[in-house]
């Protein structure tokens, strides 16, 4: 008989793993992966083992790993970090090849690490590794491919930037292209063959390799974001001067030689329209590989895969017609204010009005459909989903945390409208634009992030009905065997109808929403399931076939589907602008008046990256509400 | 007969409504304090009142909660640092009075909050409240009523200089200090009698309430970091200007008018020497709130308090000599450096040579100590208390957070001492320095978190005898009916030895360091505890007397807690030096010669509050590491 106890308590062992417990390190390699085969003989010689071993004391606990792993990854971006500081400052000491070479180093020792994990992995073929499912979903996958992709064609620009300049160029930055290449090449093969393996052996010393990826694609995202700020705020001078604002000489980036291939300028001056691909493709993939390193050492719970849906685009029209018109809009407005801004003043003085007008229209759009999902969702509230998923918890910190750039901004720019004593001609419409940019952040990501914690309707429902009928069994029955036995605080009783074995209802919890427990107690007391199997089920709700449900509520769904895709357009749009130049944050002058001309380059060096992630990381999370909503 | 089941699954429910469950809002206020008497009556009434509000759908998801108060807090210091920013940039039209406007303003809707919360707690005095016992420790509230006294005391030297210039100075100078003084002294009660406090009623208000109290809080110490590095700054100047290094003309904190009374300049000369304190008590009263904040609608487990051991002081000899050495070695440096920086430019060097040498050898003294306490830990491995804890949690992170600080600070000097072309004599000191500055906080960190996260001995040792007595039987045994009933997956298999209820043993578990598991299935088998405490057990270990156990093995400890006060003496020495004026940073120019005087202000202007923070807080952990360890 196929006993339903056996799962018991698989929740409750992981939290003690997670929270903390030991961490055994290489020595006991294969511990883990032999637990499958439960052979007497086997559990023998593991015993006899582990009294060996255990003297020697080499088990860590998890904790100490995570803070000597995480402390060792901090100091590693923040010498990077320092190095770009001291490179930015164009001094005479720290030039851009230094910077290369470390970050070369580094790349190549994650390059050797990925090669020692794949192959011992290779090795232990016979052991199929745990599976994180949340993490790296397929399409995500798909898309970072296609981002790796067109960084490897600005790595083909770099080298032919190289082999033209060579002359006077160090051979750092011919080494560093190839390396990259390297480097993106085999990482991507990682990431789709490896990324949701839970790593179960020498956690200690796999914990350095993740962190190490991670911390070295940090590193070159912040290099990626500098390098196009640089670039950004060098072509912005050069406008200015063009305009005759301010008198300008001369760059940093222009090698000191004449250059020995043609097309030379052609390809340095196409290398910046990718930058913000290979920018996006380094975050994205440090972000993975944290999820990856947070689940080094978990103990998966059984994780129930959301139903796919096969994507039903019926009744999918408002939404993605509006999100379309947006997207062609923006382009639209793109491509004028790029050819506008460098005309003449009052062209300059238009695009920009065009720019804030464009985005007040957007963002108010943006804002009155994420209220609209919201109420959608009060209309109809349900329990979230509070089953452990690290890479769903990174998508909530990292959705807040990125937007407090763009806060930043804004309220700098509203309080450069209110306080101005200079009264330019976009002066209200920045503020309304500023505002509204601060109100759609605060909305979506209320949406998104309850979004992504809302259970599926069908296991709601299943719950509702169980519910009902339990409600209606207590009434009847007025209480079961229940405060009998209350202890010293009176808060559980147990219900002792059900034979060799216990109920424990919670009433405290009844009290308050009891969903789970209810279900449970039904249950029991329905006889059909085993009362130790509870515990089990608190945690983890069953999954009822969804398709019959679904098909109920059809309507709020589209609305929600749609509102999804239309959020997920816009995002897109919003990205493009910036991602491409648009950025008249510096042309405005409003907020250099107020702040100055220092602080206000500072604010947007620090705000305009974590912008263009913020919005990158949007579409990736409205594209799994859309899928899963 | 007192049933033992009755506590079973208090921890997954916990887990349920942390995660992300219901949290009623205030229309159900009563539910919660209502649950500790169970009659059938009350029970009934509460089912009958949810029924009634279930369709108004008053209830809203805590995860919902907690996003949308934590973005309403973001966003309120946001707009603060903007307006610190404009203050920063002396501009015309953004001036300090309306930066104190914003805060008094703000201080002022926490007063309210908090009587609020006060007068409506004080009504409830029939239901106690829930109280999380490891918030907010006595000696820590202490601490900060001492640092809030001279708060207070700056308060007063505040209004003396309002007074003196009030010709010339906006009221709103003088209405701040005023705000203040209420702001502490209801703050320091509110800390007194309610940051314990588990809210669990008006859940979303109260959210609300206490996040804007937190960067409330966090605004006041981001004011108090910016006023104190400007005026470091200026003071940095004009040294500078005496002794012929650059020309500066007068300073932008002065008022522009005579000073009615005497003794005006004494005031404002103090009130910098107060700053420093200041600045502890808004980031730890925030930090504090923010623990609060995060406990909103949990279900506190059973918390075991650790046993206090009277703080016996025999053999506290070794650490306590070397720690009161170095910090009257400190303080006899800060004093000569304060006097010879700013007489000649030979006593200058002298000085920051000085400075160096004597942080080499402390924080070389702190590596040693802090390793010795880690091998300490590694000879006596022991699995980490994995129960829930926001307090330490947050600690943990707030150490890490704000080591970042300085580590950025001393790889920039790492850089600036390898690739500076000029020599300075002090080039391999400060390079030797920074080095140890970073390996001493990873030693630190290690230390305290470990020290923090350890469970008590005589759990420990509660748990090692029942292994072996487990492990004895097993031997015999042969594994009981372990294999038999191994699933899919064969990790968990039962023991069907038990009668009428089931003891499941986890065997990966097992192998890898099965400490509580056995510990319960050796129970199980001697048949002292039914079955279904377990899953309570497998995340309580149960706490045993500890005094004679800690008598068994006092050398370790000893030295444990000789390391932990001489630590914690040398943190008070290291914060010392900074908040006192004590900063060759500034004056050495090694570091500015590297990355210009802009850059480097800049990442001194960030690492310096952090590193002052930083320090305080060990102050503070590793007091508690040295009354617990």
């Amino acid at each position: 008989m196929k006993d339903p106890l056996k799962d018991l308590n698989i929740t409750d062992l992981a939290t003690m793993e997670e929270n903390g417990d030991f961490a055994i390190v290489c020595l006991n390699k294969q511990r883990h992966s032999s637990s499958s085969s439960s052979s007497i003989e086997e559990k023998e010689s593991n015993r006899s083992e582990k009294r060996r071993v255990k003297p020697i004391a080499l088990d860590y606990p998890k904790k100490n790993g995570e803070i000597l792993s995480g402390q060792y990854g901090i100091n590693l971006l923040l010498f990077g970090i320092a190095l770009m500081l001291g490179v930015s400052y164009h001094g005479y000491s720290i030039k851009e090849k230094h910077l290369l070479s470390f970050i070369t180093t580094v790349m190549l020792i994650q390059l050797l690490w990925m090669l020692w994990y794949v192959v011992r992995r290779d090795r232990q073929k016979n052991s199929v590794p745990e599976k994180d499912s949340h993490a790296g979903t397929r399409w995500l996958r798909g898309g970072l491919t296609i981002l790796a992709l067109l960084s490897l064609i600005m790595d083909a620009f770099r080298i032919a930037v190289y082999v033209g300049y060579k002359e006077c160029l160090s051979p750092t930055l011919g080494v560093y292209p190839v390396v990259h290449v390297l480097h993106t090449v085999s990482q991507v093969y990682f990431l789709w063959f490896h990324i949701k393996d839970v790593i179960k052996t020498c956690q200690t010393f796999e914990r350095f390799g993740v962190i190490h990826a991670v911390f070295t694609n940090l590193l070159l995202w912040c290099n990626g974001a500098m390098s196009e700020s640089q670039h950004f705020l060098e072509a912005h001078k050069k406008r200015l001067a063009s305009l005759g604002f301010i008198n300008y000489t001369g760059g940093h980036d222009e090698p000191h030689c004449e250059c020995a291939i043609s097309s030379c300028s052609m390809f340095s001056k196409s290398l910046y329209y990718l930058y913000p691909f290979n920018i996006e493709y380094h975050i994205f993939v440090s972000a993975m590989l944290f999820v990856m390193w947070k689940n080094i050492g978990r103990i998966i719970e059984h994780q129930h895969k959301r139903e796919k849906d096969g994507l039903r685009v019926t009744r999918l029209v408002l939404g993605p017609i509006l999100g379309l018109v947006a997207l062609a809009g923006t382009i639209t407005i793109l491509v004028i204010y790029i050819m506008q801004v460098e005309e003449s003043l009052e062209t300059h003085r238009m695009a920009i009005s065009m720019f804030y007008c464009h985005g007040i229209v957007m963002l108010a759009c943006m804002c009155i459909a994420g209220t609209l999902g919201l109420i959608l969702y009060r209309l109809d509230n349900r329990p979230l989903d509070a089953s452990k998923n690290p890479s769903r918890q990174l998508d909530t910190e990292l959705l807040c945390g990125s937007s407090v750039g763009t806060w930043l901004m804004s309220w700098c720019s509203v309080i450069a409208a209110v306080a101005t004593h200079s009264n330019p001609r976009y002066r209200w419409t920045i503020l309304a634009y500023s505002l509204l940019l601060v109100l759609e952040k605060y909305i979506q990501n209320l949406f998104i992030i309850e979004s992504l914690y809302r259970q599926q309707e069908a296991v709601v429902e299943a719950e509702d009905q169980d519910k009902e009928e339990e409600e209606e069994e207590e009434e009847g029955g007025g209480g079961g065997g229940g405060g009998g036995e209350g202890g010293p605080s009176g808060i559980f009783s147990v219900s002792s109808q059900v034979p060799s074995c216990r109920g424990i209802v919670n009433q405290a919890f009844t009290n308050q929403e009891n969903v789970y427990v209810s279900l449970n107690s039904s249950r029991l007391r329905n006889g059909n399931v085993p009362l130790c199997s509870l515990n089990q089920e608190l945690q983890e709700p069953p999954v009822v076939p969804v398709s019959q449900d679904r098909a109920g509520k059809p309507d709020r769904r589209q609305i929600l589907r749609n509102i999804a895709i239309f959020l997920f357009l816009c995002n897109c749009s919003l990205w493009l602008l910036p991602a491409f130049g648009c950025r008249p944050q510096y042309d405005n002058g409003l907020e250099q008046e107020t702040f100055g001309f220092t602080i206000w380059t500072m604010v947007l060096n620090f705000a305009m990256p974590l912008n263009l992630f913020y919005r990158m990381h949007c579409v990736a999370s409205l594209f799994e509400v859309f899928q899963h909503v």
